[in-house]
């Protein structure tokens, strides 16, 4: 039995919040379990100089967690003067997950600033995240399509994360903080609509795994994945209908059928 | 008229949440208008070198604006790799203001860490962080009273925080980012529940100001605060009586009579 | 009594060389009792880039203490790597003070520079400096009216700054360090020639006071200030005719009559 | 065919060159291709402070480039005063994939540094420097199991990591950096001796990847590690057979049988 | 002819007053020509961790130059947040130079601090500064070994610093900017009481020089540092006495006759 | 007698690899004895803002230790965010000793980067990297002279350098670490091949020296840099004859004779 009484391939309660902070272009609040995350999506008419002139935009991600939000109180990598090692590479996972689906010569020379604040941490802050940003991505970019601003929706697909991992002989979806923290193998997953691989991230620091564990590790983490999308088309609603590339005026769009 | 047709001596709508966050001991969501801000209360059992061995304990805050709290994007201290000068100058605040009110030696050698993060700015981000801190700090030292952690409540009074200025030939209180744009004088007032001053910090960088003026805003800024301690009183309920140092078994403190 | 004699609301010596520094384009030694402070004014001809061709000037400043300004020796801010809080509210609080009575469109799109070095301190080093700062800020502008660069001196008032405090149950003009550490309350006041007030900074950590206490402490500073720039007046000599933003060619200012 | 006429599943040219550096406890100079990295081990006497008095090791790697390992010059991390994202997950991955195959409790209360320091880069430079680094934390506590400093040998089995990716449609081992550069796929795998999984990293950020993919690349990356174990084996002549935990004085171990 | 109308082998005037700061052990301000360089010594009674139960003592400084030390500002280098290649070759110079003529365990488990603060630079500042240094440190030292703090002096010989250089084909001693500025070959001596090298640093980036030049150079440094001690003596005075190792109760010490 | 069997005036074996990083424009491998550095020279076709439009070019170095370069491993300077000033001065040196030998306007408005990695130290690590960073330095210009890039050499002269030192009694030429450690005096050397000196940077910390023991540490000094430098036009072979600053298509240069 799970701490919380949850089936193994069950995930935690999920509910986002679309439009939580009146000053961003889009903004989610995703609660997974006692997971809570503010998302933001932010436009920006330009590009970092890599891509200056290329006609094409960029997704970049930041990722950070509230002194509070953990057990014990967490320096700021303000005060700290740097950021953490594992701070890069959740933001980095983040943006490389987002722009996986997005067609950047479809936004233009524009930036989307994707920031994810965790207020409260239980575990998948990471793939809470990535769930909470792709929903906060398409709400700042629908009405820039709805607008007329971009002929097309930039998002080719739809995207969520989850994460697997073995705890005991367990394999468990959607580790709570308590079970990630005992777990022998740890994977992030990210999936899109269309149900391919994104992200695979597995580690086994504790306890190298089989190609057999490695199978069934996939199988939830896509059985996960998939019920998230489906949430994100439930609160996206008509823009879930934009998703796919098709032009703004077409009732249709691949991803979504 | 004022953009959001208050009156000129009437504060914001004004919320305070308790227990926000799980992960922290003590911890208040307060919203003032559009500013809304996450503080919390951490209870420390150390302290910083200058106070080891001396029996007292210490306050000590830190504020941080999420990226998107504000209508431009504002770049993380974290990426800048340092804290701006006008992050120090409100944490100083925060910290100076709350420990006037603390009995330091009553909270031995322990350290109350209090974090202010505003995840929405509309004007007044400081004087709500100080408001909604004082109530995360009796939410964090409440239980310690009650469970005989602490002999007697070490908050000697009630403290809140508004901001008064002048707009046009206008005296305003509790101004909204709009209006603190365009004041020629701009002032933030932090007062104990006795109505005395903890700490008064005006400036006139637009336009110098008289001394009559300075009567007019100080008068306001006794009247919001006084609102907010109200406020305050409410929602902590019966903990509001344990303020006052009273020792816990007692039924009345000074304060808060 | 105080330590040195004085009464309570008299200011130490104070003392002011111009021209102390012969690289700078103004430069000021002033000392106030035992605190002694190096200030210069840079005249660049750029702005920072949120004045970019708006025809308008900045003023900025910095401050720091040598090492050994104090009893004990201080750690260099060059050496730790980055700036403390209590420097930058002090710099943030010189430059806003000296803005305050200046013309910007007047300089045009120039910086001013102050650079304040405290070589020994005893306290009201921030008060010091700023006297001091607004004589060498003079001091750098002055050649420019006179040789017709500026069509009219930007300095619209005179402007002085001392602290006011209570210790025991004194209220006493311009602390020094050891009434400074034993003060209850503490407060720095900037005033005008025309005696407004600039910023009035009051802190009563370690004791909240009361509105009377507060009107005490206000009129022994505009008394301090007001002596203050009676001697910089003296200094400046026939430049202070300048002050009041008349043409150079005009024989009265507001300001200096 | 690829640029440089190797079959899809074929690695590039492998050599390991043990004791390169004198100075240092372990050492191996590994080239794979173009690709040439120094690994070094440091057998340091005291832990981190979360492994103080626990009776356990650590194993911690740091990872860097020369600035001319690359075809463009890239600026110092030293002269920019912090550690890239890519460099501080690089290194990460680097200690937790040794720390999977050694029994920390086994080192003792001893630190294990590793350095990978890239002296010419041409693609899978952090594959390489696991493969190598191996090498060299075996050469670094050999010696320390033959002279009874170590009562058993603490890595219990071999580990080597590779890269394969997807290219056009080609699935390929072993990527160089322009292969890598047009992969839409790419896969970093870490795998120990015995065949099980230590890290999966596979992102198809330039295009997502189905199930049917991911079996094909796990297969050529376990044909690969298991090629460069074989090659390390040879490298470690008698240490090999040290490895596995078996006690020095036994003459075999489950790893290399 | 000089710029200043100097013989070539002439020092500019210098001038040292002692006790220039109230708040530190040892002071020095010394002025050679238009540079000025404030310089103090404190006595700290620990030493860095290296020398720690050791019974020996450490010297080290620190230099920094006030912004508009110079006629174009430089940034503080707080500012910056880094110390300069220029200042830390300086200032690890300087304690090299003292370190040079003291009995290290004679000092005890101290630390003397080196400050040296240009507020007016026209070259030489390095020289300016060791020679002033100098003095400080006598000046911090001397009580100690009149109070009986210390048995003997812990200063074994004068030491004082000069530059001299080649401009046009002209040998120069004692550079002022502009001279400097226009060398060809450049060199800083540091020179012992008894006329012993302590340190030698030439440069010819602009011209290497012959073994003829480099004896006339040396020769020059030569004659401007024994006037330079000539002087030391003359301020040290009675404390001159003291230099060279005798126990402070002795008449006559090696160096000072 | 030495610690390896040297005479006195002897050097240690030197060996000079070129063209050792395929990746860059020019690079030597060095190796003195049990020292060794990578050296790189990178040509880029911009110069520093103050030398823009001037029509010159610019040469900087960096200079980096491998942490297991030495006995203990030292802490990366990218990990402590910052270079130390042993770093800087030794890099300022090495930038400052090839300019002194090259026509900068010769070279156009380029910037000739040098990097000396050291990867196993034995003392003289900043002597080894001149002499090897000289060559890389040709390696990186003949193919642009050749190519008719430039039109003629900017190398003026060969440059070369090396150490030498008192122990004991004895002048040593070209010290080992431990010989280095307990040297009284210590002094690097930098000359042309026309036998000029470019650096000389001798210091008695332990013990001042005298104009006898000068004269001897240069004889050995120039006898060293001699040898090296007559190994260097072995090294370079036929790209020797461009050094001297004759056009590519003539057939002697000065220095080469």
């Amino acid at each position: 039995m799970r701490t919380d009484g949850r089936a193994n391939n069950e995930l935690r309660k999920v509910e986002m919040e679309r439009g939580f902070i009146k000053t961003a272009e889009g903004s989610v609040y995703i609660t997974v379990g006692d997971t809570r995350v503010i998302c933001t999506a932010t436009v920006e008419d330009r590009v970092p100089p890599f891509l200056r002139n290329s006609g094409k935009g960029w997704i970049t991600a930041e990722y950070s967690m509230l002194p509070r939000a953990t057990q014990q109180r967490t320096i700021r990598e303000s005060s700290r003067g740097k950021v953490s090692g594992r701070t890069m590479e959740i933001q980095r996972l983040i943006g490389r997950a987002l722009r996986s689906v997005v067609d950047l010569s479809a936004i233009g020379e524009r930036t989307i600033w994707i920031d994810c604040d965790v207020i409260q941490a239980d575990g998948g802050t990471r793939t809470a995240s990535i769930t909470g940003a792709y929903v906060a991505l398409v709400d700042a970019l629908a009405p820039l399509v709805r607008n007329g601003v971009l002929s097309t929706m930039p998002v080719k697909d739809f995207l969520a994360a989850t994460s697997v991992g073995i705890v005991g002989n367990q394999v468990l979806l959607d580790l709570c903080y308590k079970e990630d923290s005992s777990a022998t193998v740890d994977m992030n997953i990210v999936m899109t609509g269309l149900g391919k691989y994104v992200e695979i991230q597995g580690t086994g620091e504790e306890s190298p795994f089989s190609g057999e564990q490695l199978t069934h590790l996939l199988e939830l983490a896509r059985k996960g994945t998939m019920e998230l999308i489906g949430m994100q088309k439930e609160v996206l609603g008509m823009d879930a209908d934009l998703v796919g590339g098709a032009p703004a005026d077409e009732s249709s769009s691949t991803a979504s059928l």
